[in-house]
């Protein structure tokens, strides 16, 4: 979660790794994205210790993934939730990108507990590549190129 | 990069996490995409310790994502070289969506020294997200759902 610098921080993909590449960040936009904002939500959907939960939320607050607003249930004391803001609902195509791949080459059942829609259709929504003009690029015919930049590319220490 | 197992292993984001949620796996396989096969290559560009760039090469192969070849240059020892398998050029979609991120949202150059191209335009190709039939669905439009299963859905312990 540290910030990158310098010649490490030349790659975006190493950049959203220093970020969001920590192993509970993710699973907890995951939850976020799909309805969970209270501390005791993410705690159980995540089994993760408290301590560890307060930390990594913080650290998305931090970084503008998600954001702190207080509710008070009645008769209780005042609390915060958590809720994704605009900056972490654009990881939506990372968590699909990898839910995908694991749905086709980890696969443990037949089916997800989570999956993302189309809310205009229903209809499932999976992660894909598309151009410019937003028309699909099929996966066969995208190459990664190396254009630039300094020879460190790798995630600050 | 342990198996996840029983419970944990619901949710393919969790899975693929526990996988590639490692933070030199994923900047490995981009390497990889670009052209990389070398130890050295990979050790350059990432700056990382030979002991521990052999032990998640390794793990890259166990999980298929990666492939062993022994190549010989004129006068030296057998080596291997590290090829990306079809499965581990479906992480694809997850780099460019991890990237096309990082540099929304935390840019700290105006240029990335990857990029993905569609090989038949040499178009850029970014992520996003598509239906069943190829078509693009607009990101304001995708909702996550929760649909079924266990409480406990992290990665593995």
């Amino acid at each position: 979660m540290t910030a990158t610098t310098g010649l490490t921080a030349a790659c975006p993909i190493a950049r959203s790794l220093a970020v969001v590449g920590e192993k509970w960040a993710l699973l907890i936009v995951r939850d976020a994205l799909a309805g969970a904002s209270r501390f005791a939500q993410f705690r159980t959907s995540l089994g993760i210790a408290p301590d560890m939960l307060a930390d990594r939320l913080g650290k998305l607050v931090e970084h503008g993934i998600l954001e702190r607003r207080s509710y008070r249930e009645p008769g209780e004391r005042a609390r915060e939730e958590y809720l994704v803001t605009p900056v972490g609902r654009e990881l939506a195509p990372a968590l699909a990108a990898l839910g995908g791949w694991g749905l086709a080459h980890l696969p443990v059942a037949d089916s997800s507990p989570f999956r993302f829609v189309d809310a205009a259709t229903g209809a499932p929504a999976v992660a894909g590549f598309v151009d410019a003009a937003g028309r699909p690029v099929p996966l066969e015919s995208v190459r990664l190129e190396r254009i630039a930049g300094p020879v460190v590319t790798g995630p600050a220490r």
